[in-house]
Order: structure tokens, then sequence, then C-alpha cells
């Protein structure tokens, strides 16, 4: 078994946080900003001094790959992303893409041998902080082989199109155009010249750490669902008129989400998950009783007969009145389970089992770009553990030894993967 | 008894409801609009036209007054607003300006002998629906002799500078600088000048209809208080955060808001009005669990052992923690029950028995400019009903016979006070 380095990977993670540094511990580092500039180029610098050849596509990915021993064989990818949300942490993303540079850099002081080309690589603008949607260009290059009803979602026309949040006279399009890491499109990832995508992450959630586990064995990233529950009152004076003549949309909402709760937890499934995050409100108004109210739910879970049982309950809300209220229940988007593929779960498995890491199987609650690229070629994730389960936040960690392991797995993965045609 | 013209209130309603028509059965008629200038137009041809001396204040206040029989006596003054909310009725503060205006016509049609001036009048932006606060013009004239912790409230200056909704550049002040109907500060209303105020108004509550009765006869404006209640969690990742380990805000308010229905409504008080109409959530994201949850609650009743019942209540909110989130009860603002007065709260009463017009006492759930006026001088209020207690909407209605009845109330309850020095 290969080990990577810890003072190595202590050294890149010190670097990188460097990279939007808001002063307060973590970063602020969206796509095609000078931030992300900077750690292109330190990515740049350190790829190029182990001797890759570096790539880019017109999407600013950025691509740099050690040559294999047997010629013709396709490429075995590892990468992430390295923009962040507002005031993120000094992982989520980066990790993958320090993990990737770590495991050609071993590769390399190793010596280790190889037969495919092994390549670490950076996907643009996953975060989607600055120019929805998230995990634009692992989108945009699977493209073709999506499931048609999500292609639309990706246009690459579209995607060029998409606004900035924070100066929405720009787009995506004329940012990309400004930024220097770019190359041809005939350089993305495609299945023609690559065979696997492993990308290393950490959980943004406390399974690993409750569990007291270093490693996640990533088997899925979970089916999700969201949907808007919507009350109809009628409004009218705070304090003109009796309470039991009113139709009070807010007090209807409450209840049903009290209610919500209640039968879906009934259900008691453990590793279910759902949030009402978003609420719309009219007129908010001190002294008006509200006449519409509005909550977003978001549920996840691997298995599609959960999800049909919660949406069951969910449309059961319209059955009956709320607060003298209607209700309707409007499907925003769902997705289906996207599963990693087995082989390549098993090579993680057998690595981690191997290397004598405590370790786990778990799925992933959050998206993330493999999930576009597994429409493409094989591919799986690796989680490290994240400190409480933060994640997006500037007190997002995991330590440098579970980082160095994450890494490790990885290598030792790959180079089973190495060993397929 | 003397009674006034359904044939006249009929044309005024017809009339006025010209000034500001939407065009969809309602007005939207801004205090210092066009539309303002053009009732204000009309109201002065009305007022000329039975010989009234017409003045005007600073404050854009306007008064017409038909003298008394006996020299240096107090005015006894009639009236209500003009301005209306966005896409509000053609009742709501416009009744009582034309009510005032049909007891003039009324005494110069019939000659009726009074020792008193009697002033009909228009209160300068009720609604502040461009430029808030509510009732800024009664306030301001009341400034001087109300209790010392509204007085901040409407200062001139303050007044002055309060700022448009629409064009945020403009000020009331400069608005006012450019509007035709003004005068001296002099003739603002004043204890000197003025025995009493009458206000009639609609309701703008079911009270009366579901009652059957055509009149109400108003006894005080309720206490008020109202609270913000605030939920903090904390914010995590709705994919990959278990939901036993979350502080979900939302949750937590949901629940309260319930609890808080079941308590309040256990004390068993049907007149008590309560309402939780303005809402914060933070991040509101779906994707996101939210950290913080903030509603408003309005409370209305006459006594304020009862407002203390539900301040209990409300406190009791912050003795433990929702869904593992601390709640915080904080203080906006409150008001105590304003009353009318006793003596002319007797007239009304008198003079709807003897023109045996159906009847009841009724309390004012609403704020009426009447409430600051009556920190002045005695001031008391007439109800007509509100169809379906609708209002602040473009099919707020009150039949031109409940229109005419309220304005007679007016006329008969004003002669009686007219009998007193």
């Amino acid at each position: 078994m290969y080990r990577c380095d810890m003072k190595s990977m202590e050294d890149k993670i010190k670097t990188f946080s460097k990279f939007g540094d808001a002063g307060h511990g973590g970063i602020t580092r969206y796509a095609l900003s000078e931030e992300d500039k900077m750690a292109r180029a330190e990515w740049l610098r350190r790829m190029e001094a182990i001797g890759a050849t570096i790539e880019m596509d017109d999407l600013a990915n950025m691509y740099a790959t050690l040559p294999g021993s047997e010629p013709g064989l396709k490429r075995i990818v590892m990468g992430s992303h390295c923009d962040s949300v507002k005031n993120g942490g000094n992982y989520d993303g980066i990790l993958g893409v320090m993990s990737a540079m770590e495991v050609l850099e071993t590769v390399v002081r190793e010596n280790i041998p190889h037969r495919h080309p092994l390549t670490a690589m950076i996907f643009t603008n996953e975060e989607g902080s600055e120019f929805p949607p998230c995990m634009m260009c692992s989108g945009t290059m699977a493209h073709d082989y999506m499931p048609e009803r999500f292609r639309d979602n990706f246009e690459y026309s579209k995607m060029m199109a998409s606004k900035s949040i924070l100066t929405p006279d720009v787009t995506f399009g004329e940012r990309l155009a400004a930024f220097p890491y770019k190359g041809d499109k005939a350089n993305r990832m495609s299945p023609e010249k690559y065979m696997a995508l492993f990308e290393t992450h950490i959980e943004q959630g406390p399974i690993l750490e409750d569990a007291g586990k270093d490693i996640g064995v990533v088997t899925c990233v979970l089916g999700q669902m969201l949907y808007r529950v919507k009350f109809y009152g009628f409004a009218a004076h705070a304090g003109t008129f009796p309470m039991k003549k009113r139709h009070d949309a807010f007090h209807a909402a409450a209840e049903a989400l009290c209610y919500l709760h209640e039968e879906i937890d009934k259900l008691g499934y453990e590793d279910l998950v759902y949030t009402t995050g978003e609420v719309v409100i009219h007129p908010c108004v001190n002294t008006v009783i509200p006449d519409f109210f509005d909550f977003s739910i978001d549920v996840r879970h691997e298995n599609p007969e959960v999800l049909n049982k919660v949406r069951e309950i969910l449309f059961s809300l319209e059955k009956r009145e709320w607060q003298k209220c209607k209700c309707e229940v409007v499907l925003g988007w769902n997705r289906d389970t996207v599963y990693w593929d087995k082989k390549l779960v098993g090579y993680v498995r057998e690595a981690v089992e191997e290397l004598g890491i405590s370790h786990m199987d778990i799925n992933s609650g959050a998206g993330h770009d493999a999930q576009y690229i597994s429409y493409m070629i094989p591919t799986t994730m690796i989680f490290a553990p994240s400190d409480k389960g933060l994640s997006h936040c500037e007190v997002e960690h995991t330590s440098v030894e579970q980082c160095t392991n994450a890494a490790t797995v990885m290598l030792n993965a790959v180079l089973k993967a190495d060993k397929d045609q």
C-alpha cells in the first residue's frame, strides 16, 4: 500500500486557504474571480513542477496528466472544484482538488507504476455562488449523456447567459471570456478519453464523526424532490376581524408543518431528511392577516419507495382545509438516486480496508460534480469527516490526517482501477 | 329628529368614487396626490356652495364652517380623511368626510338652528400609504397634548422628512410645499377654538353585519401591543444533516405559533384579536435549515388585564426551547385603550335610539384620526357596517342607506352636543 504525505497535504491546505481568505478563518472564492485565478495559478505551478501535462477546456476546467506506461489506455481522473460559497470553509471542493494533486505528487515521488494516464482536475463553478446553477460545468460537459429531462438545465448557451447575482449586467460567458485559464472544447472530459472519475470531498454532515469513522465509502447521491406547499386564506384587518372568521394562511401553514413532521417521522426512516427552508408570505404586514403562505420542502432518501411515502403524506395535505385555508402542493423538481459505479465503490472499500482505516458506507445528501459525470463515465466518491458536520461556513474543518487519509484511499483505489482496461 | 338625504349622499359617493378610480370598483387616492387634489376641489366647491367659510392649515387639513347663532362658542367639528390605501375602497375615510358635508348641507337645507359653529373637515394623510406614519396630521396637530411617550412619533420636523415609498427622494414636506390646499398653522384644530370632534367611519369588520345592526356606537379604540417572537437555531445542509441533530428555527416557530393559538384561545375572550402577519426567515434558501425565524404578533383588547394575560403567555415561550431553538420575545410598541368621551358617546346612543335605527356598542380595533384628537378635545366615533367585514380592498362596501343613517345619527348627536357650552 502507498501512502500520501501529511506534511505535503498540510502545506497545500495552508496555501490554498490564503486565496480568498476573508480574515476570519474561512474563504470566499467565487468561480472565475481573482481568488479563483490565484488558486489555479498555484495548482498550475505545482502540477507543472511534477511534470504533468496541462490542458484546459472551453469551460476553464483544468486537467494535469501524468502519462501511463501502456499506450492507448484511457485516463483515470481525480478532481473536484476550487470555488466556494460566500464565507465558506477551506475544505469543501478544494479538498478534492488537493487530494488529486497529492495523489499525482505521491505517484511521482514514490515512482509508483501505473498503466493508465492519471489526471488531476479542477471543475469550474460547482457552487454557482455568483453564476447559478450549481455544478454548471460538469453538467454542461455531461449534457449529451444526461437523461433527456435534465438536459435543458445545462444547455451551453443558457449557461453562458447566466447572470451574475453580484453585478447582474455581467454574464458567465463574459466573465469566462476574460478568464485566462481556458483552452479548447476538445479538451473536455469525454468517455472516449477518460475511463473513470474519483472525487474526494468532505462529508458536510456529522455521520462519520458520530460513528467515529475516518472514511466514508460513498455509494450514491440521494434521490431528492422539492415541493412548494401553498396555503390560500384571505386578508383582513388585524384589529377589526374576529378570530373565528379568519382564514389565516400562516396559522394554516404552521399547523400543516407540525403535522408533516409528525406524519413523516412516523414512517421511522432515520436516514430520511427533509427541510422546509424557504418561505413566502403575503402581504407580510403586521396589521394584516396573511392571505398566502408558501414553504418549500426538500426531501432526500436513497429509496424511491420512501420518497413516494413522503409524497403521499404531502399530497394528503390537499385533502383537507387548514384553518379554513385551501392547500396546494406543487412539484419544484426531483431527481432519482444516482448510484456510483459498483466496481469503483468496491475498489475504494478494498483500499480502505487494506489500509486499516476505519470506514463505513455512506450516501451523499449533497450534489457534486461527480453526479453529472456519472452519466458519462464510471464514477465514485470518497468522503472525509466534517467536524460537527458543519459545512458552507467558516468553521468548516477536517484534520490534516483525515484529509491525507482520504487522499491515500483515493490513490490506492485508483491503482486498483488502473489494473482494468 | 332631522334626517340626512339619501339622494344627496348617493351623489357624493358616486362623485368621490371617481377620484382615483382604477377601473375595477375601488380607488387609489394617496394623500397629496392629483386624485387627492380632485377630491378636495370637489369638497371645496360643495362647501362654498352652502356658504361655509373655508380654512386650511399648514398641514393641508381643510375646514368648512357654518357660523352658530351664539357668538363666542367653540366649534363642533366632524370629519375624517379622503386618502386611501393602494387599491382601497370607496368608503374608508371618505365616508366620514361625506357625512360631515351631508350634515352641514342638511343644516343649511333644513335651516336647522344651532348655537355653535359647525365645521366639516378633511384630515391629511391618515393612511400613510405613500408617506408613513398613519394618522400623520392628526398626530402632529395633537403632538403637544399627547402622552410624552408618543410625542416623539409625531414631531413636525420628522413628519416633514418622511420619505415617499414610491419615489424615495421626495419627502412629505416637499410634496406638501407643492400642494395647493394649504394655509396658516393658526388654522389648526385646537382646544381653544374647538369643543368636540365626531368622526363617522366604516366598521372595517363584520360585527355589525353579523349582529344585524345598522349603527355602531363606538366606545373606544382598543389597546394594542406589538411583539416580535424570535427563534434562534442553526443552519446546516438540507441533504447531509440528520433530522435528530437539527435546530430548525422555522419548525420551532410553527410549533410555538400553534401553541400560542391554543393557549390564547383557552383564555376564552371572544373579543380578543391577535395577528401574526409579518415574518422574517434566514437564510430563506430551500437547501438550508433555517437558523432564524421571527414573527410579529399584534394583540388588541379593551381590557389591559386581558392584554397582560396574553403577554404572560407570550413570555412563557422564552422559558423552554422549541425544537432545540432559543426563543426571545421583544416588545415592538403598545398603546393603552383610548376611550371616547362618555358624554359624546351618550349623545350618539341617544340619537340612534330616538331615530329608531338598530345599533350596538362597539369598539374600534383599527386606529383613526379621532384617537389622537381625543388627547386634545372630547371626541367620539360612529360606525356604519362593512359588507362581509371587508375593508382596505376594492370590494369594500356600505349601502347608501347605511351611509345616510350614519350621517343622520351624527347630525342629531351633534345637535345634542350643541346644547352644551
